[in-house]
């Protein structure tokens, strides 16, 4: 059986690995004050090309998402974000569960737009009975989406200067940062999106490490007092040197973009595969999700062969799956998914 | 000028308030345990025909919703409500502040169906991944809902039995309850609805009380340690005999719902005035909010005289606006109402 | 039985409930955007001799106090309190509930000193680990405290300057405030408390008022989109001029004091009656909550008679009661009590 | 500098790592659902010696504590804990941050006794006015304690009998369990303790894995719905199977128990060295964290070369600090300790 279904089904590259071996026996003060953690700071700082930026280290995405949101909002406050985002779906309410709402916007392609942010800022603040409802006072984007899609450098900085006009927060989750920035269809750059939200995240845990993700906050009102939140949703990790090693390990020569690309460059050979043979895609992806439409026969077939996400029934009789690459797919993989599509064109 | 804006614009019916009066230096226990909320709980039995229920009085709406949605979900839980639903708009994220996620489900005119509560919870327990999601606890309907329509006998029947087969929760607020059950287009009884749900509250603020809820519990597990619950969100009123009181005036001899009856017929007057003269109704109500759409022009007249609440833009020449009754209000204002929308027809 | 076990046992002074008998049937703005409540607003500040403060009107000392402390606090954040105060001990976890640790002290008499503030506030930040702890944001007094004891000018002052100094919010619980300010033993103004605190409550429901508690706010912080945490918690009341009105005709000409003089005369009253027959008291009480230690003989036959609240036992054959009197005791009262005391001598 | 402060200065046990680098390039389903915590979870049954239990794997233990916690409360209950207890002091206010209150009970040496925790029960229960406090769910223990002290079977056992009996759930907080398990002093196994709580944690961050704790959950309450409480609290880890290796690597063969009496022992060597020489023990540990209580002058020349924790001032001229050994302790490192001992002695 052939994973495909997501892009966290193996462990960590090899040199990951073997610099948490190197280490092992290494004494150092806990809770991320150690050297390593110090040196991945520095790495993320000049690729950010901002020296003044804050960077933490915690273990995974939703603690991640968590405790920025919760440390950002006061009590009746609410984050912005799409119907689809991560925050409003597939975080079992960890949002609510810090007291605040998720002010949903639907979006057919997973991204949110500033005249979008701006037309629920606006409603709100022009509603005689606004004390009656939660006030806005983030935005969520992911970069790229839940539904493998990109923001364009101008669509960002379209929200950002939004974001600044309505005195919003401006937050970007990077789960999958990398296969964002990497992408073929990718027009900006991490300076760019350092540049133009109040903090983001950098994933790991999809991207080549155990697990972890780096969380750059540039905006002085959250990074105030930071790390009492992490410590109090659980995201202080007793070893914090794993995270620092980790990320030295794939950021200190590029490594992290490199994997990134390769996962990239996969999927669109996917991709193509699925489009030349006359499948559609569910979104316009150009990122390591890809999510064609499949007649369920075929669907069936590949199961036999390929784990693969069932995403939603699209008709009687087809359905839309998640394919994913990674940085540790094999070339043969994607090879011999595409070999499965030819023999079922041949039946 | 004339407020029809709301109903809660005055104080109280003036036998409440002669009552207070009249027990206004008796001491009493406090926190309702007291004779007067005591008999008060009786009359609400009886008028539910159910003895075995319990009944706590509360200060305001707002309280009531959080105090029991709260007390019955666990942490991972949310509940179920129309998007339009008070809890998902109009309470200042009360709900998530508690921790829950409010689940929301579009409908056009407030209401919810079996079929879409069921639909929630099946795509819950179907989905391979629930656990990354917040799981359906409970169920929140208003009847009459926020847009003044109703559920029938055989909708409510149709809901609980679809809670009940799903093992959920079902709440019914009833801030308005009394404008509901007497409406002309009503088809249920106070003891149909107790039979039918959960828990669900009297409402006392907008029918003729100066304030108080009376929540009405029949599940177990909602009626265990609820006055806990009911502390610990601010709603213990140290001088519970007040609510006690009030409720006896209102209830004793049926003046509850004789006052509800009397805002319902003067809406229905205001809703065939403005249809017979060809202005339609953006929601198809038969209690004692009403929801015409008018010109632009007519509304600015009206706003000379009469204190009305904008709803909604409908269109570049045409606004909706909420019309409310209540058991305050004299039928002149009614007639001057309406004698200002043939004024406009005259010009 | 003539109950002496509280404050708030009645109804309310004669003149409110008049007050609300003669406005019951104006139309006002809901939640509190009315007349009343901006001329109560006025009385406020006038007394206070403060025209900057915000002053906004709820329903209970509970629902106050978690309001002001969760609108205050940042999530990591707790407030600093007596073990005995009113938020660690009899609001079921409300503050909890929001978030927030009751980083509680130690206290014999119910007070807290601006030493014992400077020492929390130190062992925080010179400890090392302080981010794995949470952080003291706010100090919570109240005046007088749960055991009638007062602070002094000198003190309070002392407690403002440390606040001041470590950054703290200082909030003050008046909710029998009047019984404080009245006290024979008192030597501060309500100018001089609204001059050394961020925000305090003036205490209605125990003082003369059905139900209410004025809340004032001087700290910019503390005033920000305050309306909006009142509604969260379920204290925006609907019918808000009905706190307005009732404010009105308590302050317009000084009822609220010369009622608390009242109660506090015939508290010294008893409290020289149990003294003089040689009875200790457990706290050094200038208000209208007394503490006398009876032998256990004499409160059994006192409880034929009155109703009084069991404190603390003190030993085998004593026990600590509260002896309350308010706005409502009748001189009588407090005579009969003290003939009990005689006919118990006699025996 | 040899640091001897915690017991998580280290990465992990080689054989540990070992096993994540061949099972490295493995495909597994995410979230805990793979094979490795499969045979995990049955390795631990195996040593309970119970079959029915569930066992999940988290990241950390105020993750761990947290969301046991949080599942097993209800909104108006709180958590029975001693002052000294990690969720009381060092977690940043996270099981506040849930809603819950810790109801901290004062001790000596950082254990609960049965008589203790009946008499929190009784006072609630016995209070007329317990609706106004928080009502304890839940007893929280560590084994061994914050403090290095240790329950006995028969401390235990009337823990548990006494949580029965007044109906509240047991959780034994075992982040450093091996290290009580194993220690000279204990006289309980861990079948024994299996049986006599509702849940308990077995920790591996501090004794040998890289992170990691196992949660293992007996009662039926605690065990509906689990994983959705571990994902709200960002717990569910996306590879899943690292904490499932890990454990197999540590648990196949009994190396947990050999590590954890490695440490002991040179825990209580140093113990010894320090009793011989004169210094007075301000805990009486037997497990690997000793407090010895020092002069001021031999610490400041300990710290040149070992890296210790001050733990408090004992005096004007003394001050407990912590010595930890670990399964990574070298007992040259505890040789070079003795001989600075000595050298201060000979001075």
């Amino acid at each position: 059986m052939i994973r495909l279904e997501c892009d966290y089904a193996e462990g960590a590259h090899e040199r990951v690995l073997r610099r948490l071996f190197e280490t092992n026996l290494e004494q150092t003060p806990g809770y991320g004050e150690d050297l390593y953690c110090a040196r991945a700071r520095e790495y993320i700082q000049q690729l950010c090309q901002r020296e003044g930026i804050d960077v933490h280290f915690l273990v995974g995405g939703t603690q991640t998402n968590t405790t920025v949101i919760a440390a950002a909002l006061r009590p009746h406050q609410g984050v912005i974000a799409a119907t689809s985002g991560h925050i409003n779906v597939h975080e079992t309410g960890a949002i609510e569960a810090t007291g605040h709402k998720v002010l949903a916007v639907p979006s057919a392609d997973g991204k949110l737009t500033g005249r979008e942010v701006r037309r629920v800022y606006e409603s709100h603040w022009q509603d005689a009975t606004r004390e009656h409802m939660v006030q806005p006072g983030m935005v969520y984007l992911s970069q790229p989406t839940e539904n493998g899609t990109l923001y364009s450098l101008a669509e960002l900085t379209d929200l950002w200067e939004t974001c600044q006009d309505c005195g919003l927060f401006l937050f970007v989750d990077g789960a999958r940062l990398g296969y964002g920035l990497m992408s073929e269809a990718c027009d900006m750059t991490l300076p760019d999106l350092a540049r133009r939200c109040d903090g983001f995240s950098i994933g790991g845990t999809k991207q080549g490490l155990l697990f972890g993700e780096a969380l750059v906050l540039s905006h002085p009102a959250l990074r105030r007092d930071f790390r009492y939140h992490i410590k109090q949703h659980g995201g202080l990790l007793a070893k914090g040197r794993l995270l620092g090693v980790q990320f030295c390990a794939i950021l200190e020569d590029g490594l992290y973009f490199e994997l990134a690309r390769h996962a990239d460059r996969l999927a669109m050979e996917l991709r193509r595969a699925f489009e030349t043979r006359g499948y559609e895609m569910l979104f316009d992806s150009y990122t390591n999700q890809q999510y064609p439409i499949l007649p369920d026969g075929l669907l069936a077939q590949l199961e036999e062969e390929f784990a693969l996400t069932v995403w939603s029934k699209v008709d009687g009789g087809h359905t839309a799956v998640r394919v994913c690459t990674s940085w540790a797919t094999e070339p043969q993989a994607v090879q011999a998914l595409i070999r499965a599509l030819d023999r079922w064109e041949e039946t």
